[in-house]
Protein backbone atom coordinates (compact mmCIF):
# COMPACT_ATOMS: atom_id res chain seq x y z
CA UNK A 1 0.00 0.00 0.00
CA UNK A 2 1.25 3.53 -0.64
CA UNK A 3 2.31 5.20 2.55
CA UNK A 4 0.29 8.34 2.14
CA UNK A 5 -3.31 7.28 2.53
CA UNK A 6 -3.65 9.71 5.38
CA UNK A 7 -4.60 13.11 3.94
CA UNK A 8 -1.36 14.77 2.85
CA UNK A 9 -0.69 18.46 3.21
CA UNK A 10 -1.78 20.30 0.08
CA UNK A 11 1.68 21.61 -0.69
CA UNK A 12 5.04 19.86 -0.93
CA UNK A 13 7.58 21.40 1.42
CA UNK A 14 9.81 24.01 -0.20
CA UNK A 15 13.49 23.57 0.56
CA UNK A 16 16.75 24.72 -1.01
CA UNK A 17 16.62 21.49 -3.03
CA UNK A 18 13.30 21.96 -4.80
CA UNK A 19 12.77 25.72 -4.69
CA UNK A 20 12.49 27.10 -8.24
CA UNK A 21 15.26 29.68 -8.48
CA UNK A 22 15.28 30.59 -12.15
CA UNK A 23 12.03 32.40 -13.05
CA UNK A 24 10.60 31.70 -9.55
CA UNK A 25 7.21 33.10 -10.65
CA UNK A 26 6.84 29.86 -12.66
CA UNK A 27 7.28 27.64 -9.59
CA UNK A 28 4.31 25.74 -8.14
CA UNK A 29 4.36 23.38 -5.17
CA UNK A 30 0.79 22.22 -4.62
CA UNK A 31 0.09 18.50 -4.90
CA UNK A 32 -2.79 18.90 -7.33
CA UNK A 33 -0.66 20.69 -9.91
CA UNK A 34 2.34 18.41 -9.38
CA UNK A 35 0.26 15.26 -9.68
CA UNK A 36 -1.60 16.48 -12.78
CA UNK A 37 1.71 17.01 -14.59
CA UNK A 38 3.07 13.62 -13.47
CA UNK A 39 -0.13 11.83 -14.46
CA UNK A 40 -0.30 13.45 -17.90
CA UNK A 41 2.88 11.65 -18.95
CA UNK A 42 4.26 8.14 -18.93
CA UNK A 43 7.82 9.01 -19.89
CA UNK A 44 10.01 10.24 -17.06
CA UNK A 45 13.73 10.79 -16.66
CA UNK A 46 15.52 9.59 -13.53
CA UNK A 47 18.76 11.25 -12.43
CA UNK A 48 20.92 9.12 -10.19
CA UNK A 49 24.62 8.91 -9.34
CA UNK A 50 27.09 6.07 -9.44
CA UNK A 51 30.63 6.77 -8.22
CA UNK A 52 30.14 10.50 -8.78
CA UNK A 53 28.94 10.01 -12.37
CA UNK A 54 25.40 11.24 -13.05
CA UNK A 55 23.10 9.16 -15.23
CA UNK A 56 19.86 10.36 -16.78
CA UNK A 57 17.75 7.28 -17.48
CA UNK A 58 14.49 7.50 -19.41
CA UNK A 59 11.80 5.12 -18.23
CA UNK A 60 8.05 4.86 -17.70
CA UNK A 61 6.43 5.82 -14.43
CA UNK A 62 3.13 5.66 -12.65
CA UNK A 63 1.94 7.18 -9.40
CA UNK A 64 0.02 6.03 -6.34
CA UNK A 65 -0.60 8.90 -3.95
CA UNK A 66 2.79 10.38 -3.15
CA UNK A 67 4.75 7.38 -4.46
CA UNK A 68 6.22 7.13 -7.95
CA UNK A 69 6.89 3.72 -9.41
CA UNK A 70 8.89 2.57 -12.39
CA UNK A 71 10.32 -0.78 -13.32
CA UNK A 72 12.95 -2.60 -15.28
CA UNK A 73 15.00 -5.72 -15.58
CA UNK A 74 16.93 -6.87 -12.54
CA UNK A 75 20.00 -6.80 -14.75
CA UNK A 76 20.07 -3.08 -15.20
CA UNK A 77 22.95 -1.14 -13.79
CA UNK A 78 20.71 1.47 -12.25
CA UNK A 79 18.67 -1.04 -10.34
CA UNK A 80 21.66 -2.86 -8.96
CA UNK A 81 23.02 0.36 -7.55
CA UNK A 82 19.58 1.29 -6.20
CA UNK A 83 19.28 -1.81 -4.03
CA UNK A 84 20.43 0.03 -0.93
CA UNK A 85 18.13 2.98 -1.63
CA UNK A 86 19.57 5.76 -3.68
CA UNK A 87 18.87 9.50 -3.85
CA UNK A 88 17.09 10.19 -7.11
CA UNK A 89 15.42 13.01 -8.96
CA UNK A 90 12.56 12.07 -11.26
CA UNK A 91 11.46 14.64 -13.82
CA UNK A 92 8.42 14.63 -16.09
CA UNK A 93 8.19 17.33 -18.77
CA UNK A 94 5.67 18.27 -21.40
CA UNK A 95 6.51 20.59 -24.28
CA UNK A 96 3.40 22.61 -25.13
CA UNK A 97 4.59 25.21 -27.57
CA UNK A 98 7.42 27.13 -29.22
CA UNK A 99 7.37 30.85 -28.49
CA UNK A 100 8.81 33.06 -31.23
CA UNK A 101 9.52 36.61 -30.08
CA UNK A 102 10.90 39.71 -31.80
CA UNK A 103 14.25 39.45 -30.04
CA UNK A 104 16.37 36.45 -29.21
CA UNK A 105 16.11 36.95 -25.47
CA UNK A 106 12.31 36.59 -25.43
CA UNK A 107 12.23 33.37 -27.41
CA UNK A 108 10.91 30.67 -25.13
CA UNK A 109 8.74 27.61 -24.90
CA UNK A 110 5.51 26.74 -23.20
CA UNK A 111 5.92 23.72 -21.00
CA UNK A 112 4.87 21.93 -17.82
CA UNK A 113 7.50 20.09 -15.82
CA UNK A 114 7.86 18.52 -12.41
CA UNK A 115 11.00 17.56 -10.51
CA UNK A 116 10.51 15.04 -7.70
CA UNK A 117 13.10 14.29 -5.04
CA UNK A 118 13.30 11.22 -2.89
CA UNK A 119 15.08 7.96 -2.24
CA UNK A 120 14.47 5.24 -4.78
CA UNK A 121 14.18 1.73 -3.38
CA UNK A 122 13.49 -1.70 -4.78
CA UNK A 123 10.01 -2.95 -3.94
CA UNK A 124 10.81 -6.21 -2.15
CA UNK A 125 7.52 -6.86 -0.37
CA UNK A 126 5.71 -9.51 -2.46
CA UNK A 127 2.29 -7.94 -1.87
CA UNK A 128 3.40 -4.45 -2.86
CA UNK A 129 5.19 -5.90 -5.88
CA UNK A 130 2.14 -7.88 -7.01
CA UNK A 131 0.01 -4.79 -6.62
CA UNK A 132 2.53 -2.76 -8.64
CA UNK A 133 2.63 -5.32 -11.47
CA UNK A 134 -1.14 -5.02 -11.74
CA UNK A 135 -1.03 -1.24 -11.45
CA UNK A 136 1.50 -0.84 -14.24
CA UNK A 137 -1.13 -2.34 -16.58
CA UNK A 138 -4.42 -1.12 -15.11
CA UNK A 139 -3.26 2.40 -14.42
CA UNK A 140 -2.76 2.87 -18.18
CA UNK A 141 -5.33 0.41 -19.57
CA UNK A 142 -8.39 0.16 -17.32
CA UNK A 143 -9.21 -3.36 -16.10
CA UNK A 144 -6.81 -4.94 -18.58
CA UNK A 145 -4.60 -6.87 -16.14
CA UNK A 146 -7.34 -9.42 -15.37
CA UNK A 147 -7.69 -10.23 -19.10
CA UNK A 148 -4.03 -11.16 -19.60
CA UNK A 149 -2.12 -14.39 -19.27
CA UNK A 150 -1.03 -14.43 -15.63
CA UNK A 151 2.57 -13.49 -14.82
CA UNK A 152 4.84 -16.48 -14.31
CA UNK A 153 7.06 -16.72 -11.26
CA UNK A 154 10.05 -16.30 -13.55
CA UNK A 155 8.60 -13.10 -15.04
CA UNK A 156 7.93 -11.66 -11.60
CA UNK A 157 11.47 -12.52 -10.56
CA UNK A 158 12.93 -10.93 -13.70
CA UNK A 159 11.04 -7.69 -13.14
CA UNK A 160 12.30 -5.20 -10.62
CA UNK A 161 9.88 -2.57 -9.42
CA UNK A 162 11.30 0.68 -8.07
CA UNK A 163 9.35 2.92 -5.75
CA UNK A 164 10.15 6.43 -4.60
CA UNK A 165 8.22 8.41 -2.06
CA UNK A 166 8.08 12.01 -3.25
CA UNK A 167 9.69 13.87 -0.37
CA UNK A 168 9.82 17.16 -2.22
CA UNK A 169 8.58 18.29 -5.59
CA UNK A 170 8.23 21.41 -7.63
CA UNK A 171 6.37 22.13 -10.81
CA UNK A 172 7.36 24.74 -13.31
CA UNK A 173 4.92 26.01 -15.89
CA UNK A 174 5.00 28.49 -18.72
CA UNK A 175 1.69 28.86 -20.50
CA UNK A 176 1.35 32.22 -22.20
CA UNK A 177 2.07 34.20 -25.31
CA UNK A 178 5.08 36.13 -26.48
CA UNK A 179 6.89 38.01 -23.72
CA UNK A 180 7.78 41.05 -25.83
CA UNK A 181 7.07 44.56 -24.59
CA UNK A 182 6.31 47.83 -26.40
CA UNK A 183 10.01 48.29 -27.12
CA UNK A 184 9.87 45.20 -29.37
CA UNK A 185 6.46 45.65 -31.00
CA UNK A 186 7.91 47.86 -33.73
CA UNK A 187 10.24 45.14 -34.97
CA UNK A 188 8.87 43.94 -38.32
CA UNK A 189 9.02 40.20 -37.73
CA UNK A 190 6.27 37.64 -37.18
CA UNK A 191 5.89 36.65 -33.54
CA UNK A 192 3.63 34.09 -31.96
CA UNK A 193 3.29 30.63 -30.51
CA UNK A 194 3.53 27.34 -32.38
CA UNK A 195 1.58 24.94 -30.13
CA UNK A 196 2.59 21.28 -30.04
CA UNK A 197 0.81 18.30 -28.55
CA UNK A 198 1.34 14.55 -28.40
CA UNK A 199 -1.50 12.75 -30.14
CA UNK A 200 -2.55 9.13 -30.50
CA UNK A 201 -2.52 7.57 -33.95
CA UNK A 202 -4.57 4.77 -35.46
CA UNK A 203 -4.27 1.56 -33.45
CA UNK A 204 -2.16 -1.13 -35.14
CA UNK A 205 -3.56 -4.54 -34.14
CA UNK A 206 -1.06 -7.34 -33.72
CA UNK A 207 -1.24 -9.48 -36.88
CA UNK A 208 -1.54 -12.53 -34.63
CA UNK A 209 -4.68 -11.24 -32.94
CA UNK A 210 -7.46 -13.80 -33.05
CA UNK A 211 -10.08 -13.04 -35.70
CA UNK A 212 -13.15 -11.14 -34.56
CA UNK A 213 -11.41 -9.89 -31.45
CA UNK A 214 -12.26 -6.19 -31.34
CA UNK A 215 -10.44 -3.53 -29.41
CA UNK A 216 -12.18 -3.36 -26.04
CA UNK A 217 -14.24 -0.30 -25.17
CA UNK A 218 -11.92 0.31 -22.24
CA UNK A 219 -9.34 1.50 -24.77
CA UNK A 220 -11.66 4.11 -26.29
CA UNK A 221 -9.89 6.71 -24.19
CA UNK A 222 -6.94 6.17 -26.56
CA UNK A 223 -9.01 6.94 -29.67
CA UNK A 224 -7.12 8.16 -32.72
CA UNK A 225 -6.57 11.92 -32.71
CA UNK A 226 -6.91 12.37 -28.96
CA UNK A 227 -4.03 13.67 -26.92
CA UNK A 228 -1.92 11.28 -24.88
CA UNK A 229 -2.05 13.85 -22.09
CA UNK A 230 -5.85 13.62 -21.80
CA UNK A 231 -5.86 9.82 -22.11
CA UNK A 232 -3.31 9.43 -19.33
CA UNK A 233 -5.10 11.83 -17.00
CA UNK A 234 -8.40 10.06 -17.66
CA UNK A 235 -6.98 6.58 -17.04
CA UNK A 236 -5.30 7.75 -13.83
CA UNK A 237 -8.67 9.08 -12.61
CA UNK A 238 -10.33 5.75 -13.51
CA UNK A 239 -7.57 3.85 -11.72
CA UNK A 240 -7.96 5.96 -8.58
CA UNK A 241 -11.75 5.62 -8.68
CA UNK A 242 -11.42 1.83 -8.92
CA UNK A 243 -9.45 1.96 -5.67
CA UNK B 1 33.86 26.67 -33.41
CA UNK B 2 32.87 23.16 -32.52
CA UNK B 3 35.93 21.07 -31.84
CA UNK B 4 35.05 18.22 -34.17
CA UNK B 5 35.30 19.68 -37.65
CA UNK B 6 37.85 16.99 -38.48
CA UNK B 7 35.95 13.88 -39.58
CA UNK B 8 34.89 12.02 -36.46
CA UNK B 9 34.90 8.26 -36.16
CA UNK B 10 31.53 6.88 -37.20
CA UNK B 11 30.85 5.29 -33.82
CA UNK B 12 31.04 6.68 -30.32
CA UNK B 13 33.38 4.66 -28.10
CA UNK B 14 31.65 2.00 -26.03
CA UNK B 15 32.69 1.97 -22.38
CA UNK B 16 31.23 0.63 -19.15
CA UNK B 17 29.54 4.03 -18.80
CA UNK B 18 27.52 4.11 -22.00
CA UNK B 19 27.19 0.43 -22.92
CA UNK B 20 23.52 -0.55 -23.06
CA UNK B 21 23.15 -3.36 -20.55
CA UNK B 22 19.42 -3.86 -20.35
CA UNK B 23 18.12 -5.24 -23.69
CA UNK B 24 21.56 -4.74 -25.30
CA UNK B 25 20.09 -5.64 -28.71
CA UNK B 26 18.43 -2.22 -28.62
CA UNK B 27 21.76 -0.39 -28.19
CA UNK B 28 23.20 1.65 -31.06
CA UNK B 29 26.41 3.68 -31.01
CA UNK B 30 26.83 5.17 -34.47
CA UNK B 31 26.91 8.95 -34.77
CA UNK B 32 24.27 9.10 -37.49
CA UNK B 33 21.65 7.36 -35.35
CA UNK B 34 22.61 9.24 -32.18
CA UNK B 35 22.52 12.62 -33.90
CA UNK B 36 19.20 11.92 -35.63
CA UNK B 37 17.56 11.22 -32.26
CA UNK B 38 19.12 14.32 -30.66
CA UNK B 39 18.12 16.53 -33.59
CA UNK B 40 14.51 15.28 -33.65
CA UNK B 41 13.90 16.82 -30.22
CA UNK B 42 14.38 20.16 -28.54
CA UNK B 43 13.56 19.00 -25.00
CA UNK B 44 16.38 17.26 -23.17
CA UNK B 45 16.98 16.27 -19.56
CA UNK B 46 20.32 16.97 -17.91
CA UNK B 47 21.46 14.88 -14.94
CA UNK B 48 24.06 16.52 -12.75
CA UNK B 49 25.18 16.25 -9.14
CA UNK B 50 25.54 18.83 -6.40
CA UNK B 51 26.90 17.64 -3.05
CA UNK B 52 25.92 14.06 -3.85
CA UNK B 53 22.33 15.01 -4.73
CA UNK B 54 21.30 14.23 -8.31
CA UNK B 55 19.19 16.75 -10.22
CA UNK B 56 17.32 16.07 -13.43
CA UNK B 57 16.80 19.40 -15.16
CA UNK B 58 14.65 19.72 -18.26
CA UNK B 59 15.89 22.25 -20.79
CA UNK B 60 16.18 22.87 -24.52
CA UNK B 61 19.21 21.76 -26.48
CA UNK B 62 20.78 22.12 -29.87
CA UNK B 63 23.76 20.42 -31.46
CA UNK B 64 26.79 21.44 -33.48
CA UNK B 65 28.83 18.43 -34.56
CA UNK B 66 29.68 16.54 -31.40
CA UNK B 67 28.82 19.41 -29.07
CA UNK B 68 25.48 19.87 -27.33
CA UNK B 69 24.44 23.31 -26.21
CA UNK B 70 21.76 24.55 -23.85
CA UNK B 71 21.30 27.78 -22.02
CA UNK B 72 19.74 29.50 -19.07
CA UNK B 73 19.95 32.39 -16.72
CA UNK B 74 23.23 33.06 -14.94
CA UNK B 75 21.24 32.90 -11.72
CA UNK B 76 20.40 29.23 -11.95
CA UNK B 77 21.78 26.86 -9.39
CA UNK B 78 22.85 24.37 -12.02
CA UNK B 79 24.87 26.87 -13.94
CA UNK B 80 26.64 28.21 -10.89
CA UNK B 81 27.77 24.74 -9.99
CA UNK B 82 28.78 24.06 -13.59
CA UNK B 83 31.24 26.92 -13.80
CA UNK B 84 34.18 24.66 -13.09
CA UNK B 85 33.01 22.05 -15.59
CA UNK B 86 30.77 19.34 -14.27
CA UNK B 87 30.16 15.73 -15.34
CA UNK B 88 26.74 15.56 -16.91
CA UNK B 89 24.49 13.13 -18.71
CA UNK B 90 22.12 14.60 -21.27
CA UNK B 91 19.24 12.43 -22.43
CA UNK B 92 16.78 12.98 -25.26
CA UNK B 93 13.81 10.60 -25.54
CA UNK B 94 10.94 10.21 -27.94
CA UNK B 95 7.89 8.12 -27.10
CA UNK B 96 6.62 6.54 -30.33
CA UNK B 97 3.98 4.09 -29.21
CA UNK B 98 2.34 2.05 -26.47
CA UNK B 99 2.67 -1.70 -26.94
CA UNK B 100 -0.19 -3.78 -25.52
CA UNK B 101 0.62 -7.47 -25.26
CA UNK B 102 -1.31 -10.52 -24.07
CA UNK B 103 0.67 -10.80 -20.84
CA UNK B 104 1.96 -8.12 -18.52
CA UNK B 105 5.60 -8.95 -19.11
CA UNK B 106 5.42 -8.20 -22.85
CA UNK B 107 3.80 -4.80 -22.46
CA UNK B 108 6.26 -2.24 -23.68
CA UNK B 109 6.67 1.01 -25.53
CA UNK B 110 8.23 2.03 -28.78
CA UNK B 111 10.77 4.78 -28.25
CA UNK B 112 14.03 6.32 -29.36
CA UNK B 113 16.40 7.66 -26.74
CA UNK B 114 19.98 8.84 -26.48
CA UNK B 115 22.16 9.26 -23.42
CA UNK B 116 25.20 11.53 -23.88
CA UNK B 117 28.08 11.72 -21.43
CA UNK B 118 30.57 14.54 -21.10
CA UNK B 119 31.67 17.51 -19.06
CA UNK B 120 29.40 20.53 -19.19
CA UNK B 121 31.15 23.89 -19.25
CA UNK B 122 30.07 27.49 -19.48
CA UNK B 123 30.81 29.01 -22.87
CA UNK B 124 32.98 31.97 -21.91
CA UNK B 125 34.61 32.78 -25.25
CA UNK B 126 32.70 35.82 -26.61
CA UNK B 127 32.88 34.56 -30.19
CA UNK B 128 31.59 31.08 -29.36
CA UNK B 129 28.88 32.64 -27.21
CA UNK B 130 27.76 35.03 -29.95
CA UNK B 131 27.67 32.16 -32.39
CA UNK B 132 25.62 30.09 -29.95
CA UNK B 133 23.09 32.89 -29.37
CA UNK B 134 22.55 33.04 -33.12
CA UNK B 135 22.43 29.25 -33.42
CA UNK B 136 19.79 28.87 -30.73
CA UNK B 137 17.45 30.86 -33.00
CA UNK B 138 18.56 29.87 -36.50
CA UNK B 139 18.94 26.19 -35.77
CA UNK B 140 15.20 26.03 -35.03
CA UNK B 141 13.91 28.88 -37.21
CA UNK B 142 15.97 29.22 -40.39
CA UNK B 143 17.47 32.67 -40.96
CA UNK B 144 15.36 34.22 -38.21
CA UNK B 145 18.14 35.67 -36.03
CA UNK B 146 18.99 38.41 -38.55
CA UNK B 147 15.37 39.61 -38.53
CA UNK B 148 15.22 40.19 -34.76
CA UNK B 149 16.02 43.16 -32.60
CA UNK B 150 19.72 42.72 -31.80
CA UNK B 151 20.65 41.33 -28.38
CA UNK B 152 21.63 44.01 -25.88
CA UNK B 153 24.86 43.72 -23.89
CA UNK B 154 22.74 43.21 -20.78
CA UNK B 155 20.83 40.33 -22.41
CA UNK B 156 24.04 38.63 -23.50
CA UNK B 157 25.41 39.01 -19.98
CA UNK B 158 22.22 37.60 -18.43
CA UNK B 159 22.29 34.53 -20.68
CA UNK B 160 24.60 31.67 -19.86
CA UNK B 161 25.34 29.19 -22.62
CA UNK B 162 26.41 25.71 -21.63
CA UNK B 163 28.35 23.46 -23.98
CA UNK B 164 29.14 19.79 -23.61
CA UNK B 165 31.34 17.78 -25.91
CA UNK B 166 29.76 14.35 -26.34
CA UNK B 167 32.54 12.05 -25.15
CA UNK B 168 30.36 8.97 -25.19
CA UNK B 169 26.81 8.31 -26.28
CA UNK B 170 24.43 5.46 -26.78
CA UNK B 171 21.07 5.26 -28.46
CA UNK B 172 18.37 2.83 -27.55
CA UNK B 173 15.52 2.10 -29.89
CA UNK B 174 12.45 -0.08 -29.83
CA UNK B 175 10.41 0.10 -33.03
CA UNK B 176 8.36 -3.01 -33.54
CA UNK B 177 5.10 -4.75 -32.77
CA UNK B 178 3.94 -6.88 -29.89
CA UNK B 179 6.61 -9.20 -28.50
CA UNK B 180 4.26 -12.10 -27.76
CA UNK B 181 5.07 -15.63 -28.92
CA UNK B 182 2.88 -18.59 -29.86
CA UNK B 183 2.38 -19.36 -26.16
CA UNK B 184 0.44 -16.08 -25.82
CA UNK B 185 -1.44 -16.00 -29.12
CA UNK B 186 -4.30 -18.07 -27.72
CA UNK B 187 -5.10 -15.49 -25.03
CA UNK B 188 -8.37 -13.84 -26.01
CA UNK B 189 -7.38 -10.21 -25.52
CA UNK B 190 -6.76 -7.44 -28.02
CA UNK B 191 -3.07 -6.78 -28.59
CA UNK B 192 -1.39 -4.16 -30.70
CA UNK B 193 0.41 -0.85 -30.82
CA UNK B 194 -1.08 2.57 -30.10
CA UNK B 195 1.28 4.91 -31.96
CA UNK B 196 1.84 8.42 -30.62
CA UNK B 197 3.50 11.43 -32.20
CA UNK B 198 4.10 15.05 -31.32
CA UNK B 199 2.37 17.32 -33.82
CA UNK B 200 2.34 21.04 -34.47
CA UNK B 201 -0.92 22.94 -34.01
CA UNK B 202 -2.27 26.08 -35.64
CA UNK B 203 0.10 29.01 -35.19
CA UNK B 204 -1.14 31.61 -32.71
CA UNK B 205 0.13 35.03 -33.84
CA UNK B 206 1.00 37.49 -31.11
CA UNK B 207 -1.92 39.94 -30.85
CA UNK B 208 0.60 42.78 -31.00
CA UNK B 209 1.94 41.65 -34.37
CA UNK B 210 1.95 44.49 -36.86
CA UNK B 211 -0.93 44.29 -39.33
CA UNK B 212 -0.23 42.63 -42.66
CA UNK B 213 2.85 40.88 -41.32
CA UNK B 214 2.50 37.31 -42.56
CA UNK B 215 4.22 34.30 -41.13
CA UNK B 216 7.45 33.99 -43.13
CA UNK B 217 7.85 31.09 -45.54
CA UNK B 218 10.85 29.94 -43.51
CA UNK B 219 8.38 28.75 -40.88
CA UNK B 220 6.44 26.56 -43.34
CA UNK B 221 8.36 23.59 -41.99
CA UNK B 222 6.25 24.04 -38.83
CA UNK B 223 2.95 23.83 -40.72
CA UNK B 224 -0.09 22.71 -38.74
CA UNK B 225 -0.43 18.93 -38.55
CA UNK B 226 3.21 18.15 -39.24
CA UNK B 227 5.31 16.36 -36.66
CA UNK B 228 7.72 18.29 -34.48
CA UNK B 229 10.20 15.48 -35.09
CA UNK B 230 10.25 16.08 -38.86
CA UNK B 231 10.35 19.87 -38.46
CA UNK B 232 13.32 19.71 -36.12
CA UNK B 233 15.25 17.30 -38.32
CA UNK B 234 14.55 19.48 -41.36
CA UNK B 235 15.64 22.69 -39.65
CA UNK B 236 18.81 21.03 -38.35
CA UNK B 237 19.65 19.97 -41.92
CA UNK B 238 19.01 23.52 -43.17
CA UNK B 239 21.18 24.93 -40.38
CA UNK B 240 24.04 22.58 -41.21
CA UNK B 241 23.71 23.33 -44.93
CA UNK B 242 23.89 27.08 -44.22
CA UNK B 243 27.27 26.43 -42.55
Amino acid sequence: MPDDMHAPAPDYPVTPRNRVKRTPERGVYDRETVHAILDAGMLCHVAWVLDGQPFCTPTFHWREGDTLYWHGSSASRMLRSLRAGLPACVTVSHLDGLVLARCGFNHSANYRSVMCFGTARIVEDPEEKARALTAVIDRFFPERAATLRANTAQEVKATTVIGMHIDEASAKIRAKGVGDGPEEFGQRVWAGVLPVRTVIGAAEPCPNTQPALPRPASLDVYAEGGTLDAALRATQALYEAAG
